[in-house]
């Protein structure tokens, strides 16, 4: 079985070994898939967004073992979660938050049965000891609810989702900017009522209206300058400037309200 | 089935797991094998010679998929190639010039089948939608002629080859400027005509000549700032400067022309 | 079986992807996995370190490569190790140091056998040539002692492990400083005699007497500024400052003595 790793502990220190190791020792034939070990350090959101965009390729029977864990150490719980087939283990701070949103149902189990664990757990290395010795047990079979009680009390992110303030208007949010400026909102093409509607739908974003579109970042002259909407490849709305910032142009930053106002409206 | 990776995407983003994961969903056997996903942005040369240097350790009917791709979204092709008993996919940008030159038999194919791609298919990430099945489809035993037609005007590089400019004068390249400043040639043994005339040769880079061939760089006093050529461990002749660089002391780049005076006439 | 790598070689260049396909070639069975290819370069010592703190996670049977060579080239002889059912391939230059001190029993092999070797050797490759398809063949079971014959002047890390001053005084080492200015020792809970003597311990490093041992770096304003002993994740003892660097604080780097006054004594 795959197992993924998302993590903050960077490429150079003896962290991502020794985790594989823990997880390798419980479950030789786990096959161990790196997906990024450079979340900015204890950035929940961006590990959220990132494995957001990541999992659902995988297929069905994958587990992933999300590690950014600011609370390690602290009464913070640690959870598995099940869900359209796939496993995600990690700690219950939000990292699973986007993910929730995606998932039509799940289910959430608090991890605390010690026999599935490195012996001894250090304060301040769960990866190793708690997370990748409980995803190899997951790998091999072990049911999420072997691993603890099921809970339904776990933590969603903030501006995880969009919600509707009237029948014509859609308030979503910024959950990502990219190296570019680009920023990711979470705005889904089933939010919109489908590509009909999304395409007479206009944008306040900043401020500002847009209304214009696009496929994929193109050059085009005429619209330099101007911000866009655009379909990222993780299946959200994007707001773009040709070869500038959005985010700087239009001011805007993780956590940013924006508004859609839905087709039907033009 | 071994699935090498060689990319641009960097190691922060979501773009390496979600490639991944829509691998692994084809061919969930596959056994991926990072080289690097560090490549300069849009750095299809540089691409060019990574793999060249990398392929030849890997064994038969491993799959190399290359996705360094300036032009995703516009006109340029998706292509397979054959050649050695492996097999290489990505877009057809040069991106496998320098295999070209080194395998003696190959072909070239236009991967068009769609029944082979994830769907849908996005206008910005062909690595995930079109490269990753596509290769693991090969890796599972799917043959190149399967993906669509042989064509034989898929794009090669400038400079991938030295030519010969007369009986004793070979014209070649710099296809390479490695961190510390070495000039990586597009020579190998054989264009020298095997060991002994090797020894014999003359180099002319950069307005100079260049006599002294070395077996590696170990301490040479006497030779210090001393432009000489060696034997890389990629099998090509790189000009080099014992603990300086030889681009900058000969005011050499990625292109420029160098010239061997052959062995018989000394 | 598995292979880990461990390297200097950074990730950019196509060093890894030839050594991985190396070791694939002698052993497409071997599942290969990362540790770290981002030891500072010619760093011996770190990379001693990281190896230290990441190879007690993996199963037995597992081959760990290590290629950190300033003296690829030279007279230096290639290893292998074995000990406590894993095996170690790497140059003979202190790499394995600090894993000689930590296993109980272990037996160091000249590798010497060619027939072994990737052929040609190059003079600068030797974790492409040499150790990559060593490990390959361990990995298939092949046993060290096929490879060459026993040595006992292996090289040792200075440093390496404590020594006993006196009944009462241990004199310990500073062994590595992370990136958070952490000093790593290299005391394990065996040299201190067990937990309750390890209560009643105390250090003096860089001139002062550290009383305080804690769990883990949790929040304790009485006791910002003040450096204090905690065990680390890596079963090490580790000086630490909450929140600011204790290699400035006490003025330690790799390499500084500090003394451990037993428990016994209070």
């Amino acid at each position: 079985m795959i197992v993924t790793l998302l993590t903050d502990f960077g490429t150079r220190d003896y962290f991502v070994g020794a985790l594989k190791g823990a997880l390798l020792s419980v479950n030789p034939e786990a096959r161990v898939v790196d997906i990024t070990h450079e979340v900015a350090p204890h950035d929940v959101e961006e590990a959220a967004f990132t494995l957001l965009a990541a999992y659902e390729t995988f297929p069905a029977g994958t587990v992933h073992v999300a590690v950014v864990d600011p609370g390690v150490g602290s009464a913070r719980r640690a959870i598995a979660v099940e869900g359209a087939g796939q496993f995600f283990v990690g700690p219950d701070n939000g990292v699973f938050g986007h993910v929730y949103e995606r998932l039509a149902r799940f289910r959430v189990f608090h991890v605390v049965e010690e026999k599935f664990f490195r012996e001894p757990v250090s304060k301040t290395f769960h990866g190793r000891d708690v997370f990748a010795p409980v995803a190899g047990a997951l790998a091999r079979g072990t049911r999420p609810r072997e691993l603890g009680p099921e809970v339904t009390d776990f933590v969603r992110l903030p501006f995880a989702a969009p919600f509707q303030r009237d029948a014509s208007t859609l308030v979503a949010s910024v959950i990502h900017v990219d190296r570019f400026g680009n920023c990711v909102t979470n705005v889904t093409r089933l939010d919109l009522g489908g590509e009909a509607n999304a395409r007479g739908a206009r944008l306040v974003a900043g401020g500002r209206e847009l209304s214009s579109f696009r496929d994929f970042f193109a050059d085009d002259a005429g619209a330099r300058g101007e911000p866009f909407a655009v379909w990222g490849s993780a299946g959200l709305l994007e707001i773009a400037v040709f070869k500038d910032s959005a985010a700087r142009v239009l001011g805007l930053g993780r956590g940013s309200e924006i508004e859609v106002v839905l087709g039907r409206s033009c």
